[in-house]
C-alpha cells in the first residue's frame, strides 16, 4: 500500500498519493506531476484516478496534466459548475484503488460542491478524511468566495459540513486537508502538521462554538482576495494548459534581457540586503519564499516574466510559477546582477539599514515618513504612533498618500513584504528609500526606548 | 518544524525525526544514521537528542552512532539494567527541541522499563505519541520477553499502560509505534499505516477485551524468538560498535569468493526461480524481501558472510544485514552465477515445476515427500493431508523426520520460504528437491481438484 | 565551459554536450534528452544547436524533441536527402557557441553526406573533432548501407575523408565518435574509450593500409543490417514523434495482461537462469543489457510490446526501447512470473545445465542437437564438430533446418542470445530445449575432454 | 572498463578512477572519498590502489581516507621524503588493474620524486599519462617549492621530465594532470578541459622554447604561495586526519553563535553585494567560488571557523574546506544575517556603489583612496594611476600604507576580491569602505572617460 503527502511550499498546499495493487489516485494534484509519476511508478502503480476536492482558486489543478501521462479519470467536485474536462462526483459515490475505497462525501461551504473523500484502511474501516478546503488543522475554508451576500449562507453550510458530516466520523479518523500553515486559503491554520478529527475538536478555535450561529458569527468576513484568484478559478474549470513537462528557463545575456525587460515584468527572488544592495531599477523584489505569496498580487499573467535569481533557485521558481499559472517566462538573467554590472549596466539600490542604522535615522532632525505594509489583522489596533499604514496588498492603489520629496522607510515584521513595498514605490518613481533589516522584528529585538 | 517517519523494509520498523528551530531528536535510531543527518542538515537542524523507547531486542539501535556524529545526548529506557552508554529516562522527564515538548510516560510490559513519549504541537497541545512495543497498529507488543514465568505479569502490566497511560490521552493522538506490517514484534500489526488511538479503540483486537484478566488471557503466550535477539539484546546494552559510514562490499572474483566460501556462509538473495535454475552449492537462498525476516534465524553473526545477489540489491543488502548486527561481510561473488559458470565451476540446481508441472508429480505413481514449513498460525489447524509440516524456523531441529531417499517437494504460500527451506535441505545433504513456483498460493489459483 | 559526453549503453552510441557563456550545442542526441536539459540548465546554459554527423539507422535522433523543448537549430548532415526538419550543413559551415567554435568537415563514406565537427578550445586552436560513424576508436564506420553496389566507391570516399581530411588535422586532436565498443555500426571499435588522431593513427588496424586500395579491400564488406535500420532511416528523416517526455509503462495486472497479450510481443529482459527456469510461454528472452542489440532484430515496431521485467530495470528499458523506435509499449507485467503464478497461470521452462549437467547430456546415448547461434566471426573458422551453425539473426529463416522431435541444446558464448534462440524457437512450436549455462564461455572452463 | 575524472572546484584539482575485472585505483584521491566509493561500487569494482603523483602542497590527499574505507594499497611519490603511511613507488613500477596496466615514470621537477603514472589501455598500448603537477594544459607545474636556491636546479629537472620522459610518449597520448585552469599550482592553466601531448606540444607556451636554458629562463621564477602550502605538505608526508565521513555543521543561533565568535574566525561565503549590505562585523568576505583560493592565505587552520552562508552552500563549504585541511568546524550562523538581525544584533555595511555611483564618487571634491588588489600579472604594467596597489595576498602586511581617516574604495577585477579585502580592512579598524560592484570591470564597460 502507497500514501503519500505532498507539500507545495508557499502555496502551503497539500496533495496526496494512495496506491494499492497497481492501481493509483492522487488527490487534488498540483501541476508539475512528475513526483507523483515517479513515485507511484517505484511502487509498481498506475495513477488512474484523480479527484478534486473543489474547484480550486490559489493553484492551477493538476488533473489534465495527469490524465494527459497516464489516462487517469478525473472526477471534480462543484459539478453545479460547467466544467470543460472529468466528470462531477456524486455524493457517496464510491472508488476501489486495489483493496482501498474512498467514499465521497458532500461537504459544502468554502464552495458549493465542495467534497470531502473518506479513505478506508486496506481491512475496510474508515481510516482518513481528505477535507480540501472545509476542515484544516486549526481553521476551517474561508466562505467568502461567492460574495458578501452569500457570506453566511456559505458558513453556514460550512458548520452542517463540519458538524454533521465530519465530526460524526469518529474522533480517531486522520485528517487529510488540502492547505497547511502559511496558505492564503485559511489564516490560522496551525502548524500542527498531522491532525484529526479528534485534536481538531479540542484544539481548533472555530469548533469551541456553542451553536452555528455562534460560528457564522465568527467565520463569516471577506478575506483578501488576491487578483489571480479569479485567473486561477477560471482555468480551473476550463482546464488548465498541459504542459507536459516543467519548463526550462532560458539564460539572457544582459544586453538580451534589457531589450526583453521593454515588454516584460522582472521579479529579483533574491533576498532583501541582496536586493538592496544593488538590483535592476524597475525590478520587483519578491523574496523566492514569498513568491506563492504574492505573485499573484502583483504579477501579471499577460505579460512575460523575467527573473533575476540564484542559480540553485531557478527550478523550484519554475515550479512555484507554473503551478500558479505563470506560464509566461520569457528567461532569467544569465550572471545575475554582477554580469549586469560587468555589461556596463546600471543598478539601483535601496538603503538597507540595520536597527542602530534606523535609529539614527528616526533620531535625526528630519525623520524619514514611515510606511508599515502589515495586515490589519498583525497589528491589531496596535499600530505604529508615526507614519501611515497601507496594508502591502493594498499600496498601488493608495500611491497618493505617500510622500515623493521625502525618505520613505517601509516596515514590515521581517523585512521581506517592506523591500517588495519599496520596489514597487521605486517602480513607480519614488527614489528615496530605506527598508531597515529585519523590520520590525529587528527593531524590537532592541529596546531603543524609542517608541516607533 | 520538521517530522518525518523512516521506515526500514523488512524489520518493519518505524524510526522518528523531530525538529524545530536548529535541534532535532531521533526516536529509536536505526544503526544506518546518514538518512536522519542529510534531513535534519537540510532542514538546518542537527540532531542533538536520542530517546529510546525500549532495549530492542530485534534490531541494533543507532543511538550511539548518532552520538558519535553529532554529540548527541542519548536517552533509553529499561533503566533498571545496565547500560554501556547513555543515561536512564525518568518517568515524566521532559525535553524541549525548539518549540516541541516530548514528555516521558512509563508503559511497561513489552519490556519492564519501557517508555512512551508524548510530543506536544508547536502550541503546546498534546499531539502525537511514541509508543515502542507498547501499542501497534492493529496489535500490541509481545509480552514473552521475559520469559513463560512472567508472562502474565508482564501482559497485566501492558494492559495497565495501555488502558490506564495511553488511551486516556485522548481519541485524537497520532499513534507513532516502533513497528508496522510485518515485523517479528507483533505477528498481527495492520496494514493502517498511521494510526491513532481513536481508531485503535476501534479496530484493534486486543483493546476490544472487558477486562484485564481478558486481555491477559488473549495476549500472554509465548511467540518465536529468532536465536539473534540474544544479540541485538547483549549489543543495545552495551552499545553497538561505531560504523562511522556504511560498510562497502567488497567484489570477490570466482576463485578468491571460492576459497572465502570455505570458512563462511553464503547467502543468495535473488528469487525463487532463479537461485532454482542455478546457484551455488551450499548457499541458502534467502530473498532479497525476507532477509530481515530470516537472517536472524539461519545466520551466525560470527561467521563471515557472502553474498550472492543482483547489482542493484547490494546496498540496501548491506543496510539490513548490518541493521541486525551481522557486520561481518565478507564480499559478493562479481559476476554473479554466470561469471562462476564462467570460470568453470559447477553450479547446483533445484526444480521449480509450475503448478501444472507439481500436479504431473503428485499424480504420478511414486509421489514427492511433500513439506510444509508454514507456521502454526497460517493452517489454522487446517494443514495438508499428505506429508509433514514443520515450520521453517524450527527445520534444522527435524531433519530426521525427512527422507532422504526421495523427492523432497518444500511448501509455503508463496515460494520464498519453501526454497530457503529447500537450500538447507540441500546444505545438509538432500539431493532431490522441487520447489512449486508460487507455492500453495499458485497451487491454490488453480482448481485440480486435487487434495494437497 | 562545459562539455560532457553520454553514453547509451546497449547501443553504444555516445553524443555530446558542449556550452560556453549561456550557450549550448548538442551533436547526434539521442531521443530521451532529459539529460542533456538537466546538465545545460545546471549550468546555465541553453541547447539552442543540434548537429548531426549523418542520418542515423541504429537509433533515432534527439533533434526533433531539442527542437520542441528548446527552440534550438538543427543542422543536418546527408543534405543530399530531403529531411522534414531542420537545416542541411554546408561543408566549412561555422558556429559560435560562446567563445567555442565548431566549423563542419565534409568526410563522406559511411553516408554520402557525413560531416564530421572540428571543435575549437575557448582559445581559439583545433581541440576536439565529432566523427559520427566517419572514425571510431579501432574502427571505421561500416560502408554497406547504400547496398553492395556502392560499397568499394563508399570505402574509397571514407579512405579520402580519414586520410585527406582528419589525419591531417594533428594526432594531438581528440576524437569524439558516435559510437564505442558493443556498437552495430562497428563490429571491431576498441575499449578505448577516449582517442586521439595519433593513437588511431598507430593502432587503429583500419589506419595501417599501404594505400587507398588496400582500405577498401580490408573495409569494403557488406555486414548484418538489422531490420529496423530501414525504419531508423525513414523516421531520423522525416523527424521522429516528439515524446515531450519518457513514457511510463503501465502495470498490467495477469488477466489483463493476458488478455493485451494476444496482439502482443511479450518480452521478458529478466537473466537467462530466471527465464529458463520459469517464464510465460511464448515470450522471447532477450536480456536487458543486449535488449538494444536484438530488439531491431526480434521485435516489431507495429506491434504493441508486453515487458517481463525486474522493478529496477522498467526505466532503463523504456529509455533503450523508444531510443530504437519501439514507442509501443503497452504494459508490463505487474508482480511479475511469480504473480502470475499466483494467479494460477501456466509458466513454461526451458532446461538450463551447468557444464557438468550438459556434459552429461552429451554423454548420454541419444545426444541433443546443438544449434551454435554464433555469428561467422566469433567462430574464425572453427566451430563446433556437432550439430549446427545458425547465426542468431538468421534463424528464423532456417527454422526447417532444426529437428523438432529431439532436445535441442542451443549455444553460444555465455548463454544469453543461446537462450534468446531457445525463446524464438519455444514460440515457433520447439519442446524439449535446453540452454547450458554459460554456453560455450563456461564449457571451454571445464576441461572435459570431449570436443563438442 | 571504468575510467573517470573527479573536479575538485575551486581548487581545480582533477583526480582520476581507473577500474577493470572489479579491481579500481584512485590517482591523487581528495579527501572527501565517498564518490570515488560510490561509483566503483556501482561499477563492481573495489578501490584497492592509490597512486600519489607527488606530495601535494594545495590539498590534503585522501589516501588514508581510501585505505581506512577499503584497505587499498597506497604509493606515494617523493619517496625521498619520509612518509607516515603508504609505500613509495619505483621508478619503471607496474601495476596491473584488471586488464589495465599502470607505469610509473620518474619525472621530477615540481618535487624532486614527482611520478607520472602511464596507463595502458584494455589491449595493451599507451593509452593516457596522469601528470600530476609536471604538465598540465597550457602550463607546467611550479618549480619553486624547494626554495630559490633550487629554482634553476628544478626547472631543469622538469625540463628533462618533460621533454625527455613525456612528450616522447607521442602525440596521441592524453594528458591527464591534477590540476586545470583556476589552479594556485599553474597560474597559466589553459580552459582546455582534456588534452594530448600534441596539443600540449603545439600550444603549451611552455613548450615552445628552444632550449633547455630558455625553459629554464622562463619558468624558473618564484610564485606567491599561501601560507597553508606548510601544513598541507607536512600533513601529507604524515598521513591526514581520517575522517571517515564527512563532517556535519552545526547550526548555532545567534546568542551561541556571538559566543563561539570570541575564539573563532568568521566566514561569509555569500556575495559581494549581500555581504557589503548587511554582514557580522569583523567576519571576512570570501564568496564561496573563491574560497579554495583564498582560505589558505587568510584562514588560521587553529582557530575554530564559523560560516556564514546560503543554505545550500554548506555542504560544498565543507567539502572546500576539509579537503584543504580546516577541519576545526565550529557550526553556522542558523537563520542568517536576517535572524542576527532579529535577535537583536547589528550589522555591518560596507559601501557597493554601481559604476555610475563610483563615477560620482571619483568626481566629488574628496576623492576616495583607492585601493588596488589586484596581483602584478593582472595588471602588467598598467596600474590605475590614483591610489595604490597592494595585492590582497599581501594586504595585511602593509596595513600601515593606507589612510584610516578617508574613505578607501578597493577595487580588483569583478569585486570580490575587493570585497575580501575591504572585510580584512573593516576587521582592522577600517570605518568608510567602499567596493564598487563588479570592480575595474564593470567600471570599464562604462566609458565614463575618466582615467582611475
Amino acid at each position: 500500500m502507497l500514501f503519500k503527502r505532498y507539500l507545495s511550499e508557499g502555496l502551503a498546499h497539500y496533495s496526496y498519493l494512495v496506491g494499492d495493487q497497481g492501481r493509483a489516485a492522487v488527490i487534488d494534484p498540483r501541476r508539475d506531476i512528475d513526483q507523483y509519476l515517479q513515485d507511484a511508478e517505484m511502487d509498481g502503480c498506475q495513477v488512474d484516478l484523480v479527484l478534486e476536492t473543489h474547484r480550486n482558486e490559489d493553484y492551477l489543478v493538476g488533473s489534465c496534466e495527469l490524465e494527459a501521462a497516464t489516462g487517469a479519470d478525473i472526477f471534480h467536485a462543484d459539478g453545479q459548475w460547467a466544467y470543460g474536462y472529468g466528470t462531477a462526483v456524486r455524493d457517496g459515490q464510491v472508488w476501489q484503488v486495489g483493496r482501498l475505497k474512498i467514499r465521497a462525501i458532500h461537504t459544502p461551504g468554502h464552495t458549493p460542491g465542495s467534497m470531502s473523500y473518506l479513505l478506508h484502511d486496506p481491512e475496510g474501516a474508515p481510516w482518513m478524511l481528505f477535507t480540501g478546503d472545509t476542515l484544516f488543522s486549526g481553521d476551517a475554508g474561508r466562505v467568502d468566495l461567492l460574495g458578501e451576500d452569500r457570506l453566511e449562507e456559505m458558513a453556514g453550510l460550512l458548520y452542517e459540513s463540519i458538524f454533521n458530516q465530519i465530526l460524526p466520523l469518529g474522533e480517531g479518523i486522520i485528517l487529510c486537508p488540502a492547505h497547511g500553515s502559511g496558505s492564503v486559503c485559511g489564516g490560522e491554520i496551525a502548524e500542527r502538521t498531522w491532525t484529526t478529527i479528534g485534536l481538531e475538536k479540542q484544539l481548533n478555535r472555530l469548533l469551541q462554538v456553542g451553536s452555528k450561529t455562534e460560528f457564522i458569527e465568527r467565520h463569516a468576513r471577506m478575506l483578501e482576495r488576491p487578483p489571480y484568484f479569479r485567473n486561477m478559478e477560471r482555468l480551473n474549470l476550463a482546464g488548465p494548459d498541459v504542459l507536459h513537462s516543467l519548463p526550462i528557463l532560458t539564460p539572457l545575456k544582459p544586453g538580451v534581457f534589457a531589450d526583453a525587460a521593454a515588454t516584460a515584468q522582472i521579479v529579483d527572488t533574491r533576498d532583501q540586503t541582496s536586493f538592496g544592495a544593488a538590483h535592476l531599477a524597475g525590478s520587483l523584489s519578491i523574496w523566492k519564499s514569498i513568491l506563492p505569496n504574492f505573485a499573484g498580487w502583483f504579477l501579471d499573467d499577460g505579460t512575460p516574466i523575467l527573473l533575476v535569481c540564484n542559480d540553485q533557485d531557478r527550478e523550484p521558481l519554475v515550479r512555484m510559477l507554473v503551478r500558479m499559472g505563470f506560464d509566461n517566462l520569457a528567461g532569467y538573467l544569465h550572471g545575475g546582477v554582477l554580469g549586469w554590472a560587468l555589461a556596463g549596466k546600471n543598478l539601483a539600490a535601496i538603503a538597507t539599514p540595520d536597527p542602530v542604522g534606523f535609529f539614527e535615522l528616526m533620531s535625526a532632525e528630519q525623520q524619514p515618513f514611515i510606511l508599515d505594509v502589515r495586515g490589519e489583522d498583525e497589528i491589531k489596533g496596535g499600530g505604529l504612533q508615526h507614519g501611515k499604514r497601507i496594508h502591502l496588498t493594498e499600496l498601488l492603489d493608495h500611491l497618493d498618500e505617500i510622500p515623493k520629496n521625502r525618505k520613505v522607510a517601509t516596515l514590515c515584521t521581517s523585512g521581506y513584504r517592506s523591500m517588495l513595498a519599496a520596489s514597487l514605490l521605486e517602480r513607480a518613481g519614488w527614489q528615496d528609500l530605506a527598508v531597515p533589516v529585519g523590520g520590525l522584528g529587528a527593531w524590537h529585538a532592541n529596546q531603543f526606548g524609542l517608541e516607533l
